[in-house]
């Protein structure tokens, strides 16, 4: 019998969240799972880490016994090292981070800690994917994601992912029955319009509020945007060298040293 | 006369560090500046945003008389996207972010709080640099670096950048008499061997502190780090469009919906 995959299961909205469930249920079904998650909502921190506070990370039990589920007081990133570093005693096959509640395509990608523990674990040389379903909510349906978690984190056991590449996916947020399938996609051109909600405390002091509109600019059809909005599952291959090799050229042209 | 140009500046190490006090002296040989900082260190907060608490934005004042300087309790890209949509009365021409004290280069990029607010800029569609000096301490001496803030600020804003590209500028900390020159390189391949300082706290409690060493795994001469490591100041163009396209074709190859 094949050994089974060694999974390190994280996420950014905390251990608790039944995104990061229904992936420990459906990673179950594969191979052995060691879950390092943030012991709370760590929504919207990117690739923070944590350099200048202390981290604690603790061994969860469930009825008096040991689980192998571990909360950490860190970021997304903290998760993934310290899970690589000093929770796991092998290197494990493969990172599954998520399933967020909420879309992490198009520009999401840059803000999202589900991707940054994907990221991070990519860097490690670790094969790696970030799972996410469009939506936002605590009571989120994660039963049409499971097919589509198992058969993607399958196909990037048995095919390996290449060199400094992790995958983004995300899940539109309908029915198995109304899922069309899966496109691999590249990211599309988006950004969100901002609107700062200002207000005034009771103390009289002025403060704001983040909020936005997301705004699509691409009109591709190869897009994850485009994808999602057929009811396609996108795949997104990402990349942590953010070269832009295409401007190298000109810049060049600038005889920056006369 | 032409209009001088609108240059916001931010950085990640807290609006009263040496680093951005000699940026904005050099920015104001150049244009009006208008100063929206973290109104404590950021570093390590990656490309975070204030998603559930609210944002303070204090003007502050210098002898009794309002500057043009703001101070904020976001992250760096709070205070671009603040001084973008709520401070300026106009689009900025460009966004300059730093004098970070300490390297961001390589894979440094992905942690950096003064990437990420350049980054955040160039989201907008802002011209954008971020710069850093490969010296962490308080006391970095950032007198070597004002030229080649100046030059290449002034070169961003005579070409401006294509859509999409932001700027990565390093700088060696040595005289500069010692600096050879600026030039245009990739992001080096490197990453950091993680090292996990476990303590025991006076109640018992097991934590930890992250530190490590960064290893540089590549060996090319058009690297940020071998121009870092030649005296050279490294200019890496950096994208936030993640997509790895050289893998799409082989994803595809996957017949994920057979």
């Amino acid at each position: 019998m094949t050994k089974r995959p060694l999974i390190l299961v994280t996420n950014d909205d905390g251990i608790n969240a039944p995104g990061i469930r229904t992936l420990i249920a459906v990673m179950d079904t594969i191979g052995d799972v060691v879950v390092v998650a943030p012991d709370s909502p760590q929504s919207g921190m990117g690739h923070a880490i944590t350099l200048d506070a202390t981290l604690y990370v603790e061994r969860l039990t469930k009825n008096g016994v040991k689980t192998n589920e571990y909360s950490c007081s860190g970021t997304p990133a903290d998760c993934v090292k310290l899970g690589i570093k000093e929770v796991l005693d092998r290197r494990p096959d493969i990172c599954v981070s998520g399933i967020n509640h909420g879309s992490n395509s198009s520009i999401n990608v840059i803000y999202s800690g589900t991707m940054s523990a994907a990221l991070e674990a990519g860097i490690e040389g670790i094969p790696s994917i970030g799972f996410s379903l469009l939506d936002y909510s605590w009571n989120a349906n994660f039963e049409a994601s499971k097919k589509y978690v198992k058969l993607i984190t399958e196909n990037v056991l048995k095919h390996g992912l290449a060199d400094g590449v992790v995958l983004n996916v995300n899940i539109p947020n309908v029915s198995e029955k109304e899922i069309k399938g899966i496109k691999v996609c590249r990211q599309a051109k988006a950004n969100w319009e901002e609107k700062f909600d200002k207000r005034v405390s009771p103390q009289g002091r002025d403060y704001y509020w983040l909020s936005g509109k997301f705004v699509n600019l691409d009109h591709g059809e190869d897009t994850d945007e485009w994808a999602l909005a057929h009811n396609y599952v996108a795949v997104v291959p990402v990349q942590f060298d953010l070269t832009a090799h295409h401007s190298i050229q000109n810049l060049n042209t600038w005889n920056l040293n006369d």
